[in-house]
């Protein structure tokens, strides 16, 4: 299927477009459902993780010997066994194959996996940990952009690591050498006509700290082997790259390993590809038996961030508003291993044109190994980032223009068949309305900076964003019908809270008129369900809900015409209702759906339905076909500043988005309420905080996440409805960079002073005011 | 699909036909392989059933208060509790909801289920059990055939329990009084005239004993509930029958319960249809906590049993050996309840014609109700009894007319294009060439009754028959081919030992020029795999092997339509090899499967195979179609007979099948061996010895099955294939039948004197010897 046929029609029913509570949203909370977290495995082992107090040293020695003799220790895992006959390969990684199943040669970042104990119990595995003597000689630490591209910089990685597996091949990995671990370009038009031509050139940097994804329940990985097979049962968002890379890196077929995915609790991108299964697999080869593994909250700080992000930004503009050029440099701090940077930095790259027509172009995006925790996928997918630079920068454009913001966005923003700078059309461009109906619902542009008392300013502020979803991309969907007229869905998506199964159930009852009761969407077990790329990118209510549909559609068929033979009329003439279908008009011609299995002889009848999109840049000009489908949501923000203490006030949020026909609004709603109280953290509050390398906030009372005290007084969400017949979008994660520009822009407003490092942090606001 | 097109037609490659390990063939007697019996779950109990004592008694109380008193004891079910409101079903069965989960009112046999109890420990269970007091009142006990037949028999159930759901609205169950379950009739010709006709009448009835499966593995079954969503894990041969049947008992929808099927460790028929899944879901219901359940081998004797049977023929013959008349009376003990007798006494029933031109035939077939544990499926289902008549009696009838007893059955037997007993046309006769190579292997008919010496004497003996396969028929099948060339099968056929997962992944390899090893087939999982009827009735090999036959065809030629555009040649110009598409002749156009996926975006390539069939016999006169495909088989014995002891020595066993195309020459011939041990026990050890309904041999001491030391000095086995390409036929029960008849015959041949009642005891040989 192409990017055209991808656009699934979906018909207003019964089942979309009605608010349906999530499946087991109260399992959800009250214990009883059976996350990773609760699985059991007979004979199982306890996992324990030796990490590297130090951000960047050699290893001289590692003696496991007292660990390994302790009661209860059932195997102590390091590099060492690896030089083993049949041992499984050394490193794994999404793109680039940089990140050791445990460390070897030396430790890349304080928090680095230097051995992994598997024990009877959880506190005796601990008490081995203290038994490891680990012998570390110190390298020069390069936590920072600055120290990691310094000229006489220390290597993180003395090489550059060898890219993963043809699968990969599309990511053209340059620009490698020294630190950079790899690089983004996007040419387009003539940077040095459009500079030459603007009236002004706006040259500002932003900041983005790393911040983390704190989701409810740990990384959770189980894995067991039975002769050559392997299972594992772990909280991945990625069921099949799991399986991909632990089958690469035991030399094992992809059919010997299966991985199963029980629903997660909470995923907001940490969980994306593999993580943990490559360790905890090792474990289980060496203890022979199967091993669990838990990490605690600090480990979680340790495990994978969002990029902390440099953004410079030089925008050519005309006196009337019209931008003209943009020099983009965006360098993305990866820490110590590759993970998804080589991806999330060309997403990252190319949005920061945002949804605005620049006929000239130039970005240049990097990732940079440094020796900080692994940087990775994270909701907003760089966009984030990005955003919060552009659209702090479009206000500052607009002070020095004296034109109102929203003016100044609506005379650039991208419209209908107008190419992004990718040099793709864009389709179904909706970002003018969108802009328009934030800031009308914070009743822009009144009071748009105002004083309140001696300590109290208001502010507002809007923001649009652009952002793509992963292309190319490929989901399958299985959908059965059994003579009890109930339904299995099966499908890899992952039910991480975001309600995914419970809007797959409803677009799959749709056709055959069932209740969404009726359905039961299965866990995704590579073993059984069919391939998805991801669950992520906020694909699968559009990419897996199209597959389902098409599923369900041809069981509909497939239903029909076995009744048309058996009621001896056309098909074309039948409805399903009420468990039989039935003659349209005649309804006393009708026949069950258990008659129809029955007198047919058919057990169950099935349908099967594929979604496949294509795309990609050129790496040389980063033109092409960036996303097969664009996201697209603006906020709105208004805030009061106490200018005593500089903390701000969110007073009323609102953010929009474009989301084709929502299938649940329920569940849509709070979506857009997840992605709200995520950006309000990232704009006020999330900081991961380093001290030359080391993480001194790794927990839940130093790190602040969004409570339900910050929750503002107004809070509306908004979606962009296409009338009739519409196609699904993803709405997971739209509105989050929205949020932070949207609040940036709203404290500018109220302090009459930018601040262009986030989060924005009281210290930063007093900081802007006394400038 | 129809009859007709449900012969697929298998290549000769280099899959098939090839003697492949079976897969985990090491890891099933090493105790490595995760049986049901080694499956935990997170917070499971223990469950132990409490039996009646006595085989038939009115419950006048049940008292489980200090049971239920006791530490550890965490639920006792009993009939009480499906009083409650929200309770399960008190009944189930596969045919006639007959089973009461628990006992209420009465106990039907020696071993019925009366309460059950989870605990936290066996211990505990077992415990609980000796703490339950109940009050029994003796009824009249009906254990034998002629009790339960006798005019003023104790009933064993009070009227006739109702009929199952209308899934099994194809058996009419009629002759449904008194102590009779259901009866089968079969009218062919003018059975008068026929007898009118005949030089002579045979009059001669034979007898069966119940027997046990003895399985390796007793029954398992783990049931665990989250919300209303129940999850079975059984050692079952039929996860879709139990799924379906333990849904309607807790009238839940069928996708709402989910049926594991781990491999077994041996079925034989054992584990058809729902056994022992009511109890303990009714018990995880009650406890409110996962309950495993792992029976005794005492429990086992008293689970289920094959038929005993009392068969009369009465058959007309002419001079020169023509069959002209046959009537049949068949009586199969059905114990208590019915489980699957409805349909056995129909393949035991026209079974009795053997594979014979008759052409005046009547068969009256009944199952009838006894205090005996329930009768049901057993590896050759009927055949083994009517055969042990049918083919008995030829040797009478040579005997009496002085014919040799292959010359008889030669002139007698089914040739091509002729119609048997009910009046359905026989394809692919092959019975006389059949018979002819079993007497040709043990020298027939040099040496057929021989003194050897004062004590000894030889005799030989052989047999012929037809056995039906279930028909109705469905099996469908999933084939998925990853990128890195591994594929997945899911199917629903359960692997107990017989190698069916390895037969099928040979299958599944062959269209797509795979070795065996890069497939990994499914277990049964009713969430994920689809439908299937059963693992049973040999009919996986043809049937589900027919199904991954086309699936894996459809995936081959999606396989090369994909590389035929990639290459840009003709599909059909294509070949499959070494992990690559190549251009035929030109072996240097190609493209790996890999290049395939990734070039065309395919995460993987699916698809399915689907096979059914119809028929069904008239419950009037039994004609239709009984069998979509007829199994046929021979066995020739000699055995040597100590006249002091009476014991009978079998020197050498042949046995041969119409086996089509052999898939697996090695695991086809452990498949007839399998047969032969079973046969040799059945003919010469096998009885469940009942006093009075009570079983006196409910273990492996006082119950004999055939051991090493039993294994014939000679024995061959032999398949009729065809050339070429060929049909796939199921081989795991076509020469148990014959076995037991050969043997019979040649002991017949060696004292000179028939033994009508199994088994072949040392006494019988004593009595016949000298009566």
């Amino acid at each position: 299927m192409n990017n055209e046929e991808i656009a699934v029609k979906v018909a207003r029913g019964e089942s979309i477009g009605r608010a349906v509570d999530m499946f087991e949203a109260r399992a959800r909370v009250d214990g009883t459902l059976n996350f990773a977290l609760n699985a059991e495995l007979p004979n199982m082992t306890f996992a324990r993780l030796l990490r590297s107090p130090t951000p960047h040293a050699r290893i001289n020695s590692i003696d496991v010997s007292q660990a390994e003799a302790m009661p209860g220790v059932v195997a102590v895992l390091t590099a060492a066994d690896f030089d083993r006959e049949g041992a499984p390969q050394r490193h794994y990684g999404a793109v680039i194959w940089d990140q050791p199943v445990v460390c070897g040669s030396k430790v890349r970042f304080a928090g680095d996996v230097v051995a992994a104990v598997a024990a009877e119990t959880e506190e005796i595995a601990a008490a081995a940990l203290l038994a490891i003597e680990v012998e570390y000689e110190d390298l020069p630490v390069v936590a920072e952009l600055d120290d990691a591209l310094a000229d006489d910089a220390a290597l993180v990685h003395d090489r550059p690591p060898p890219p993963r597996d043809r699968s990969y091949a599309d990511i053209k990995l340059v620009g490698r050498q020294g630190n950079i671990c790899t690089k983004f370009q996007l040419r387009k038009g003539d940077l040095d006509a459009g500079f030459a031509m603007a009236d002004h050139i706006v040259d500002t940097t932003y900041e983005s700290p790393a911040v983390q994804h704190v989701p409810m329940e740990p990384h959770v990985v189980l894995a067991s082997f039975e002769g050559k097979r392997l299972t594992l049962i772990s909280s991945t968002q990625s069921p099949y790259a799991v399986r991909d890379t632990v089958a690469e890196m035991f030399l094992l077929p992809s059919s010997s390993v299966r991985v199963i995915v029980p629903p997660l609790g909470g995923g907001y991108g940490a969980k994306t590809y593999a993580k943990f299964e490559p360790v905890t697999a090792a474990l289980a080869w060496k203890a022979r038996r199967p091993v669990k593994l838990v990490l605690s909250r600090e480990e979680e700080f340790l495990s994978i961030t969002k990029h902390a992000a440099r953004i410079r930004l030089r925008t050519g503009v005309m006196n009337d508003g019209t931008l003209v050029a943009r020099d983009v440099q965006v360098y993305f701090n990866a820490g110590a291993y590759a993970d998804i940077s080589p991806r999330l930095i060309k997403n990252g790259g190319y949005s920061c044109v945002g949804p605005y027509d620049i006929p000239h172009v130039r970005v240049d995006s990097y990732a940079v190994y440094t020796n900080r925790p692994p940087a990775g996928a994270y909701r907003g997918y760089g966009v984030s980032q990005a955003a919060w630079a552009y659209e702090q920068q479009m206000d500052e454009i607009a002070e020095l223009l004296g034109i109102d913001p929203v003016d100044l966005r609506r005379r650039n923003l991208l419209q209908e068949g107008e190419r992004f700078a990718t040099g793709e059309v864009m389709h179904g461009a909706r970002w003018t309305e969108l802009l328009e109906r934030s800031a009308a619902a914070i009743g822009w542009p009144e009071n748009r900076s105002v004083r309140v008392d001696d300590r109290r300013v208001k502010g507002k502020g809007i923001a649009v964003i652009l952002k793509a979803t992963i292309t190319p991309s490929t989901s399958n969907a299985s959908v059965r019908l059994d003579a009890d007229g109930s339904l299995q869905v099966l499908t890899s998506s992952v039910e991480m809270g975001q309600g995914a199964h419970t809007v797959l159930a409803q677009l799959a009852a749709e056709p055959l008129g069932l209740p969404v009761g009726a359905v039961n969407v299965t866990a995704p077990d590579t073993q059984y369900t069919p391939y998805d790329q991801t669950t992520s990118s906020s694909r699968t209510t559009r990419a897996m809900g199209g597959a389902v549909t098409h599923a369900a559609r041809t069981v509909r068929e497939r239903l029909l015409l076995l009744a048309g033979e058996l009621l001896e009329v056309d098909p074309h003439d039948l409805v399903i209702e009420d468990g039989a279908v039935a003659l349209r008009g005649a309804p006393d011609t009708r026949v069950s759906i258990a008659d129809v299995m029955y007198r047919t002889r058919t057990g169950s009848i099935s349908g099967d339905g594929e979604i496949k999109t294509v795309g990609g840049l050129d790496p040389e000009t980063g033109q092409g076909i960036a996303s097969d489908h664009w996201h697209q949501g603006a906020a709105g923000a208004e805030v009061e500043v106490d200018l005593g203490t500089g903390k701000v006030y969110v007073t009323h949020l609102h953010t929009i988005a474009y989301a084709g026909r929502v299938v649940n609004p329920k569940l849509a709603r709070l979506q857009m309420h997840g992605s709200m109280f995520f950006g309000m953290g990232h704009a006020l509050y999330e900081e991961m905080v380093f001290d030359d390398g080391i993480l001194t906030n790794p927990n839940l009372s130093d790190y602040s996440i969004v409570s339900m005290g910050d929750v503002p007084p107004v809070i509306e969400v908004e979606f962009l409805e296409d009338d009739g017949e519409a196609h699904l979008h993803g709405l997971g994660e739209t509105t989050l960079p929205p949020v932070i520009a949207a609040i940036g822009n709203a404290v500018r407003a109220a302090i009459g002073a930018p601040v262009t490092r986030l989060p924005i942090t009281p210290e930063r606001v007093l900081e802007a005011t006394t400038a």
